[in-house]
C-alpha cells in the first residue's frame, strides 16, 4: 500500500508495502534523495492524522530516525531531513554532466546583450496580461497563437518592416528554429526533397530542415546578397529558399533592389516559396532600413521575425506572416509538435507592443549597439586596413576576413587560449570551395552586442590580442 | 528607396519608392492596413528631422491627408490616423475566420477550473524569477530545460509521486504532447514502428504518435486497468506502450498491484518502454494516492507529467523522467525542434515549487474537485442505478455508461441542443468493437472541473436536463 500526507503544506509519498514501517519508509525516501536534506517533515499530529495511525507511532519513528542520523528535531521547531554524511545516495543511473567550457569573454553572433532585458517593462506587462486573462485564455489555444498577439504583431510588423500583414495569416512559433522546422515539415508532406540556402549562412538552420528530411543547396552571396542567377541556374527549382535580404548572415549585405524584384519574379515563375528570416531587421544604423521582400509578394514570400535578437532568445517566441495557403498546414503540423506557445508569454508581449514599451526598448539597443559597432569598426581599422569589416551598418554582428581558411583556425586557436568565445566563417560555407573552385575564405564573425556593457572593453582588447598575436597579461 | 522614423515612440516603415511622396507614401500605409485608424503620428518636428526634410514638407503632407479623411489632427493634439469609412482595406488574402461553436455550459474532460489559477502567486513567482536571472538564464537555454526547474521538479516528483528522479535524468518539455511527440520521434528514428495504447485512451496522442510514423494498437481495459495478458498476447511486442496507471484515460480505474508488476516483468523481458502518463495524479479523493510504476523500473519506464491539469493548460509545461540512455536522444530531437522551452515560464514555475505555492495550490484543488465529484456522483445516483459512475474517486473527470453508442449519439446532440460541451466515450475506442466481437458501450465523460464555480450549479442542471431528456426553461 502506498501513502502521502497532505494536511501540512506538503505532500509526500511513502511506499508503506508489505508492511514496511513507517521509519522504513521514510528512510527509504531519504537515502533514495527523494527527500532532500532541509525538508520539513508534517508535525507528528498532523501525520498522524493523514495515516490514521497513533501520534505515538509518529514520534517514535521521528525520534528512531532521528537518532539514526536522517531527521534534525529540536524542541519547537519543525523536524527536517538532514544532510545524510557523504550526501544522498546516488542516483540509480546519474549521468555525469560535463558542463559547457567557460569562457571568460564572449563576442559570439546571435546574442543581444541580455543585460538589457526590460525587466520592469516585461514584469508591468506581465501582470496587466495576466490580470485581463480569462479562464478561456488560460485553456487549451489556438495552434496559431493568440488573437490579440495576432493582432499586435500585424499592426507592428506592418509599420515597423513595411510587411503586409493580416492576423489571420501570422502564425506564433517557440523561435524560429521551429517556425522553419514547421514550414521544412510541411513542405517535406507535399512532396519536397531540397531546400535553398544563401551560402554561407546559419548552420543551425540547416540541421533544423535536415531534420524534416530536406536537403539542402547552397546558393552563392556576393556584395549583392544572394546571385539570384545562381538560383535560376539550377538544373531543378528547389521547392523553398531561405534568404535574409535585410541583413545577410553571415557576410552582412543587403540584398540589391534589382535582385529583390528578380528574386521574386524567379519565385513566382518557378513556385519557389521564398522564406525570408528578417532575423535583425529592426537593426539598421546607418539609414532607414529597407523594408522586407515580403511585401512585394505577400502570396510567394514567408516573412519570419522573432523576439531573440530584440528581447531574448530564452523568451522562444518568434512568429510567421504566411501565404494564405499555407496557413491549414502549418497550424496542422503545430497542433501535433506542441498545440501552440505558452499563454502568459504570448500575452505579455502582446501587452509589450501595445504599450509602445517594445519600440522604445528596440530604440535604446539600436543606439547601443551603434556605439558597439562603431568602436569595432574602429579598432579594425586601427588595426590594419586587411581587416576591414565587410557589409552594412547593422545587426548584432560584423564579418571580418581573414584571407585564408588556416589563418581563421589560428585565430580561433589563439581565441581559445585567451578565452574568447568567437565563431569563424567556416560552418556558415554549405561547400569546401566557390563555384570557381578557389578555396572559402577565412573569417570572423563578430557578436558585439554579447557581451554585457563592463565586460565589452575588455572582450575588445582580448580580440585585439587575438588579432596582433600579441600576449598580454590580461587573462 | 524604403525609410522609417523612429524618434517619437513609433518606429514606421514607409516607402519613398520612385519620387512618391510622403503623402502618397502615408495614403498607402494607411489604405493597405499598415497603419492602423487610432495610430499616433510623430510631431511634424521629429518626422521632418528623422527624414532630414524641412519641416513645411511634412506639414504639407498632413494637411493633405487630413483634408482626405486619412488623418485626424486637432489644435495641441497629436496626429492621429482616422478611421477609413468602410473599414480598412481588404487584406490581399484574408481568411474568414470561423469562430468555434461557443456553449453555454461545458463539461469537457481534461481541463481544470482555471478561474482557481493562483494568478498572485504565479506573478510573484515571476518577479522573483527574473529578478534572479542572469543575462545567461535568458539566452539560449539547455535543451533538456533550466537546471533550477530540473532540480525542482525532482525533489517534487520524489516526494509527492515517488518518482526515483534525478535532475540529469528530467527533461522539461512543451506540454505533454510535445513530451509524447519527441519519445515517438526518437522511437522511430531507432526503427520503431509500433506504439501500444490502452483501449479506450486518449485519441489526441494517437495523433501525435501518428504523426511521428507509428501505427498505434489498442490493448483492452478493464476495472483493473490495461490488460497486460492481451499485450503480452500480441504476436510483436511493439517499441512502447503507453499507459495511465494511477487512473485509466477514461475509464478511471487503478492498475492493480499485480499489473503494476506483471507490466514491469513483460517489459524488461521484452524491452519494451513503458510511457506512464501521470496526467492527474496529483488529484485523488478518497485515500492516498498510489505511487508512479516508474520507481518499480526507471530503466523500463518513462514518466510523464504535466502543469496541464494542476495549473493550466494554456502554460504547455511539462516534464519527462526517462531511463538514463533516452536523456541525450531526446534532447537532440528537442534541439531541432525549437530547441527548449521559454526559460521565464521555467524560472516562474521553479520558484513556485520550491516556495511550496504549488503544493498549497494543489490542495485547494484538491478539494474543491472532490466536492464537485461528489455532487455529480449524488446527482447521477438520484438518477438511476444503470447511470452509475464508473471508476476510483481521482482526477477531474467521471465516466458514465449508456449502454450503447445509439444512446450516447442520441444524449450528445441533445447536450449540443441544450448547448453543453460535453464529450462521448465514442472517439476514445481504438477499435469499434471488443475483442469478444461485442459492440463498445456507449458512454459519456463527464469533466467537472471544467466549468467556473459559479456556472458549475446550472451546467449540472443541464446534464440533469440532457440525460433525463426532459426540455425545461433555462436555455
Amino acid at each position: 500500500v502506498a501513502t502521502s500526507w497532505s494536511s501540512s503544506g506538503l505532500d509526500l509519498h511513502l511506499d508503506l508495502v508489505g508492511g514496511r514501517s513507517l521509519a522504513d519508509a521514510i528512510r527509504h525516501a531519504v537515502r533514495d534523495g527523494r527527500l532532500a536534506a532541509g525538508t520539513r517533515l508534517p508535525s507528528t499530529r498532523a501525520l498522524a492524522a493523514d495515516l490514521g495511525v497513533a501520534r505515538g507511532t509518529v514520534t517514535s519513528a521521528y525520534a528512531e530516525l532521528a537518532a539514526e542520523g536522517y531527521l534534525r528535531s529540536r524542541q519547537g521547531a519543525p523536524t527536517v531531513v538532514a544532510a545524510l554524511p557523504g550526501g544522498r545516495a546516488p542516483a540509480p543511473t546519474a549521468r555525469p554532466t560535463t558542463p559547457p567550457a567557460e569562457h571568460r569573454w564572449n563576442l559570439m553572433p546571435g546574442r543581444p546583450d541580455l543585460s538589457l532585458f526590460p525587466k520592469t517593462a516585461w514584469l508591468a506587462a506581465t501582470r496587466r496580461a495576466l490580470t485581463a486573462a480569462t479562464a478561456t485564455d488560460l485553456g487549451y489555444g489556438d495552434p496559431q497563437g493568440h488573437p490579440a498577439l495576432r493582432q499586435a504583431l500585424a499592426d507592428h510588423l506592418g509599420r515597423v518592416r513595411g510587411v503586409v500583414a493580416t492576423p489571420d495569416r501570422i502564425v506564433v512559433c517557440g523561435g524560429h528554429s521551429q517556425a522553419l522546422r514547421l514550414l521544412a515539415t510541411v513542405l517535406h508532406t507535399a512532396g519536397a526533397r531540397t531546400i535553398a540556402f544563401e551560402d554561407p549562412s546559419m548552420p543551425e538552420f540547416r540541421l533544423v530542415t535536415a531534420a524534416a528530411g530536406l536537403t539542402a543547396i547552397g546558393i552563392p552571396v556576393d556584395e549583392h546578397g544572394i546571385q539570384v542567377d545562381a538560383l535560376a541556374a539550377l538544373p531543378a527549382p528547389p521547392a523553398a529558399v531561405v534568404v535574409t535580404p535585410a541583413h545577410q548572415f553571415p557576410l552582412g549585405s543587403t540584398l540589391h533592389p534589382h535582385r529583390r524584384a528578380a528574386l521574386v519574379e524567379l519565385a513566382r515563375a518557378t513556385d519557389t516559396l521564398v522564406i525570408e528570416d528578417d532575423y535583425d531587421g529592426e537593426f539598421r544604423f546607418d539609414r532607414q532600413p529597407v523594408g522586407a521582400v515580403q511585401a512585394l509578394a505577400p502570396d510567394q514570400v514567408v516573412y519570419a521575425g522573432t523576439a531573440s535578437k530584440t528581447l531574448a532568445p530564452g523568451l522562444r517566441l518568434s512568429w510567421l506572416v504566411l501565404p494564405d495557403r499555407l496557413v491549414d498546414p502549418v497550424c496542422r503540423a503545430r497542433r501535433f509538435t506542441d498545440r501552440h506557445t505558452g499563454v502568459i508569454e504570448q500575452l505579455t508581449l502582446a501587452e509589450l507592443l501595445r504599450a509602445g514599451d517594445h519600440d522604445q526598448h528596440v530604440r535604446r539597443c539600436r543606439t547601443h549597439y551603434r556605439r558597439r559597432r562603431d568602436r569595432v569598426v574602429d579598432l579594425l581599422t586601427e588595426l590594419g586596413g586587411e581587416l576591414a569589416p565587410a557589409g552594412i551598418a547593422a545587426g548584432l554582428h560584423v564579418v571580418v576576413l581573414l584571407g585564408d581558411s588556416r589563418t581563421e583556425a589560428d585565430v580561433l586557436a589563439r581565441a581559445e587560449r585567451h578565452s574568447l568565445q568567437l565563431e569563424g566563417l567556416g560552418p556558415t560555407w554549405l561547400s569546401d570551395t566557390s563555384p570557381t573552385g578557389a578555396p572559402r575564405p577565412g573569417g570572423l564573425v563578430i557578436g558585439y552586442a554579447a557581451p554585457p556593457e563592463h565586460a565589452f572593453g575588455l572582450a575588445l582588447r582580448a580580440l585585439t590580442e587575438v588579432l596582433t598575436g600579441r600576449e598580454t597579461d590580461t587573462r
